[in-house]
């Protein structure tokens, strides 16, 4: 399926990743006209250093071998918003109120005297059943659950801008990946969905797992024990177990984001470090505009520096949701 | 590479991954005849069985989406011999030689009464250095040791069966991962060249790992600590982890894949277990002929119940190393 869908993009918009390329040259003799592969952007620097990254990665001297072309993507807040709250509380806080009818939210949120803090919704919503369990859980959450905001799926509030940025990496030889302190199996049940991006390519943080065998047959039991907090430092940590590689694009938001964008940008070859700034209230939102303590400042005063590329929604993105442009 | 490869095995072969196929066979209008894909293969059951299974699942209404045909190997002992000693610990015993030019091999292996345990010699030869120093370690080892029996570097003596086995399912649009107890950056160094199986998709047992930014810049060092151990209940959970999805079939040799295969095809659709029996003592080894207590004795017994094919090295596999056939 997705197969498909990276060759009906490199028909549709160009691309020359090699081994792709030469079959759908063979099969279509005459190329379709090149077309914008990413018209929510508006013309400027930040989609000028897109461009030149991928000509740079695919064309001529410090062209990267299509297994290497490597780009990893956080989620919350660059993939889709994080607020009012990040998606995958509003499950916990949801699944909270289905286990335990009799607390209300205001209570749950509110930590200790009483209610459950945070860690603990984490923990009572996550843990205790098996892989299984836990993935139609989130199926059908996620299949009914509106967004506060713009009351539609949290699936289709997704930043399209950042749509077309992964179809035409993928159609210029990208393997995309999704690097989250979101739980991996939470993001697996609809990351293929909102961003074609499968399973197997989503790395995020893990509890511990236990292989059982039941009368029904075996199954995979998820503890009570964090494996990995896949946020900060534990980026590389993450995508070094999964991919063994290291690799050549990062895109962020904050600061959780520092240690995948300065590993990813601290080799040699084309290198590519890209910060979501939130600076939209009319369309999105625009928490960090203002530069309140702590958020970003580390990797937005870090970005100058390091040539990180940083994207201003307000002036860079001419569509930021799917359903504007409908 | 690995994907031009495939593409053109498909176009030798015959394939019938929807995705490449069609691509193929609009660039190729006559398809070349099909030829045997598991030539090194006798004829008899067990060839059949594998012919079977791919027909199931490539074909009619039991086939399974190309996304969905994952193929799990064990490595020591179903894709390289495992006697007359795994080759990590060949590996281990050799940089312990460099590390400690003063201490012989037999004291080594002896474990205590003075000598470093085998635990003492992986530990110290596999943490405490950044992983591109250990990869550069391990490339340097594999390129030039040599197995002892065949006088051949370690990534020739693979079994050619085995080599043809993995490239039918690819043309067939599986993707194929190696699930092995040995550590999973040892193996990545060499599983491409030796199997055509990508960094990424090489699960194995993990050591932890620690962020750090030196003067040079940022490494990942590895810690003195096992995160996971890759092997029997260890091994659904190691896939699940790196996956995300349940495979469809399983291949191993030793009741440390046992899990492997219980997992694997204890859900509906075309499964497929498979379990190499070492019982050719002149071409390669016998060491379970003789159903010595332990070892395959679980796994063995299983097979008949659980429809796992058992293959007989010596009857079921023409040629077993490719240079015997040069």
């Amino acid at each position: 399926m997705i197969r498909a869908l990276a060759l009906l993009a490199c028909l549709a918009i160009g691309c020359d990743d090699p081994t792709v390329g030469a079959v759908a040259n063979a099969a279509a003799p005459s190329p379709v006209a090149t077309r914008d592969p990413l018209p929510s952007w508006n013309e400027g620097a930040t989609k000028q250093a897109i461009e030149d990254f991928v000509d740079r990665v695919t064309r001529g001297t410090s062209s990267v071998p299509v297994e290497d072309r490597i780009a990893v993507f956080d989620n919350d807040g660059t993939l889709w918003p994080e607020q009012p709250i990040p998606v995958e509380i509003a499950f916990a806080l949801d699944r909270i109120k289905v286990l335990h009818p009799d607390r209300d939210e205001h209570e749950l949120l509110a930590g200790s005297g009483g209610g459950l803090d945070l860690v603990q919704v984490l923990a009572a919503t996550h843990v205790g059943m098996t892989t299984d369990e836990f993935a139609r859980t989130v199926k059908q959450w996620i299949a009914t659950a509106r967004e506060p905001r713009f009351k539609r799926p949290y699936t289709e509030v997704v930043y399209q801008p950042m749509l077309e940025l992964l179809a035409y990496l993928r159609a210029n030889g990208f393997t995309t990946y999704l690097v989250s302190g979101g739980e991996t199996e939470f993001m697996r049940v609809w990351a293929e969905r909102a961003y074609g991006i499968e399973p197997e390519h989503v790395i995020g943080s893990r509890v511990g797992l236990q292989y059982q065998v039941r009368a029904t047959g075996p199954v995979l039991v998820r503890l009570p024990r964090v494996d990995l907090v896949d946020d900060k430092a534990g980026k590389p940590v993450g995508i070094q177990q999964a991919i063994g590689k290291r690799p050549i694009a990062a895109f962020g938001n904050s600061d959780g984001d520092f240690e995948m964008l300065e590993w990813t940008t601290s080799a040699s070859g084309p290198r590519l470090g890209l910060l979501v700034h939130h600076t939209d209230a009319v369309r999105e939102w625009a928490y960090d505009r203002d530069a309140r303590a702590g958020a970003l400042s580390r990797a937005l005063v870090a970005s100058k520096q390091r040539g990180w590329v940083v994207v201003d929604m307000q002036h860079d993105w001419r569509t930021i949701f799917p359903f504007e442009s409908r």
